[in-house]
């Protein structure tokens, strides 16, 4: 595979598509339950890759916290069996019919799933990402070009090496799944690759995620970086504001739906700033504030306005103190990434207001960011969080990885 | 209006759009219906600008078909008019509920559709689409970035200084309603307006939309080009296959879901091809076959090979003898634009597989292409026809024209 170009991988990706838009249920299902079986057959070959990509890195001199997400154990490959294996208990979503109706005349007309084709996949180093992401295009009908890290090169070939083996042992063609190797310039060709690739996927980092937003010219489904507010309204009980704050902070910190700065209106701060400071501590977590926080404690770290506009991804946590609501959705407006916004209050109005007027994939009312998930969304499989307007909004499972069809049916119906 | 940058008409339409957001229906409709009688009050000067935009397109030597998309009257002013009421009388999408449910630990999510935003269009000489794309932008909550055609610009400023009037007239903010002037520079700063401009829409030839598809750094619905085909299968109806035939390519040729190739099988060819092309000739429609066809009538002119490609968007029509269903199958798939593709058959089988295998926004069975319309579907209005497999594909809408965004709702609920 290493020796094709972009361009016949591409058109191996769009024939594969063609078999894979018309195969069955059951005939995507048993090839995902051999993709699972071939991965756990391969895993010692697996590891060996791995092991190689790690000696690398490590190497290279790459922080460990990289070198974690980089490396697979034997539980990590069958976490990975176990979500191809899920999926396959999944419904599927081609040839759902979204809605229909029969005109005046005769005609009728359904409007029905079908996949986009093609789906190119950029993203970072976990090689767990290139199992799920298979999996997730091959039950979706679409054909993926997976372009994962160089760091996890040899990882990422051992896996789709399996991977390949088990589509085709089920019948279904091997080239539903590619690695796509080489340098930048062949992201650049993905980009360009309008009519062979059908949308881009890009995952990762806030670097990675503009370049190909900005770069494509194939669609692009924007996944999220998550710069998520909380706001702790005057009227909010303060001991659910405490543990929505401790859980949204720090239940897994390094997430995108995990929170980044936490707004607190200036009639509830003299009572909860204290304890939320307190407890934030006790949490481990630093907090970085505007003079007013500051003024509360000594550990509170002074913020300048740009940490304001980042995620730290850590047990780190910016905060100010907002005159009312209105300068609390003022703030959101200028900071948000559109990700996941909450309120916590006990004011019906409020409440409203902020889920009327904020503008982001998710706006939660008395409830922690970190449900903003595919899993936690019942959707048994999650691509990724959607953080753009078209197409997908928030995470995004199996239906939003297709497109659809109209389908109009007649009886010899000419338009007078 | 002219004086402002783009840059400050967008941040004017980003602040309109957030007060369309969360306006009630009455209130858009209410806006729709000033905006229409603003329009005819302004009738007049609305005919004196076109005026102008006349006689320079005519002192310029513009083709006469141009100068008839150009052209206004008192009649196209009030089916303009006419277009805004009904969209008053359309369901508002913005606050659908699009599905909803509670999980086990109490939260509740709903995803509701909201408005995009800020939504760009670019577009061509009819100045009627100022008002219908104004229309639609505002009864979906969108403000509306509007990028006319330098030659219709008279016209167009006649025209959205009425619509501004109408709005601002029924209390909400004129800035909902724009029209953005200036050279190709302007165009270019429209398509970099990541996070002012939320979706853009290009309506009109192929050269423009390819150069917004390809050069946008915002979203971009494509809406379509239609190299459309009809395939006359061997266990075809004739009757029914001429007046199909007939119907797509002459109801309307010079739209996109008219007819542009017509597909014979070997079988049906010598009985059906000397009656079509007698219907054809009758119509005024010129074929364009390959050899095959061409030996069935001295009126038939060769065809090249890359006029099966094109749009004729006249009363021409590309014509091919092909083998079998899967011949059918491989031209369409080397040849289509993905618009609207029919087949004509009295068999099943063949009936289901053209379905299944040909990717379009639309697949007809026994029925005209020209069906496939937003008017045609009982949406009540339509900005455009998506060929594009992101977002909205086929006849777009109300619906189409908006985002959604996941409410959730808790109790304090957090993960553990």
């Amino acid at each position: 595979m290493q020796s094709m170009s972009f361009t016949d991988q591409a058109r191996a990706a769009k024939n594969a598509s063609r078999r894979l838009a018309t195969a069955s249920r059951a005939a995507k299902d048993a090839a995902l339950n051999a993709m699972a079986e071939a991965l756990l057959a391969d895993q010692d070959a697996v590891l060996a890759a791995n092991a190689a990509d790690i000696a690398r890195a490590e190497q290279a001199g790459t922080p460990a916290s990289l070198i974690d997400r980089l490396r697979l154990t034997p539980d990590r490959i069958a976490g990975m069996a176990d979500g191809l294996r899920q999926l396959a208990g999944l419904a599927d979503p081609v040839g759902d019919v979204v809605r229909g109706w029969t005109n005046a005349n005769g005609v009728r007309v359904r409007q029905v799933r079908v996949p986009f084709g093609v789906v190119g996949i950029i993203y970072e180093a976990r090689p767990n990402v290139t199992a799920d992401a298979a999996g997730i295009c091959l039950k979706s009908g679409n054909a993926a070009l997976l372009r994962g890290s160089s760091s996890a090169l040899e990882s990422n070939r051992a896996i789709i090496a399996a991977l390949r083996r088990g589509v085709e042992s089920a019948g279904l063609p091997a080239d539903a799944v590619q690695l796509v190797e080489g340098g930048r310039e062949v992201t650049a060709e993905m980009m360009a690759a309008r009519g062979l690739v059908d949308v881009l996927i890009p995952r990762g980092g806030a670097g990675l995620i503009n370049a190909v937003v900005e770069g494509s010219k194939v669609p692009v489904i924007e996944t999220g970086t998550g710069n998520c507010h909380l706001f702790v309204d005057a009227s909010a009980d303060h001991d659910q504001a405490l543990a929505l704050l401790l859980n949204a902070k720090t239940q897994r910190p390094s997430v995108c739906n995990a929170l980044e700065t936490l707004l607190v209106h200036a009639d509830a701060a003299p009572t909860f700033l204290p304890r939320a400071l307190e407890a934030l501590a006790d949490a481990g977590v630093t907090v970085h504030g505007t003079p007013a926080v500051v003024a509360y404690s000594d550990a509170v770290v002074p913020a300048t306005e740009d940490e304001f506009d980042a995620e730290y991804l850590s047990l780190d946590l910016a905060c100010a103190i907002v005159p009312d609501l209105d300068a609390a959705l003022d703030h959101i407006r200028a900071h948000s990434t559109g990700h996941s916004e909450t309120i916590v209050t006990a004011d019906l109005a409020a409440a409203e207001r902020f889920a009327a007027e904020v503008d982001a994939a998710a706006v939660l009312v008395n409830a922690s960011s970190r449900f903003v998930d595919g899993g936690e969304f019942g959707f048994g499989a999650e691509i990724g969080i959607s953080t753009q307007k078209l197409h997908a909004r928030g995470p995004m499972a199996l239906p939003e990885m297709t497109s659809t069809k109209y389908l109009v049916t007649g009886s010899g119906q000419t338009r007078p």
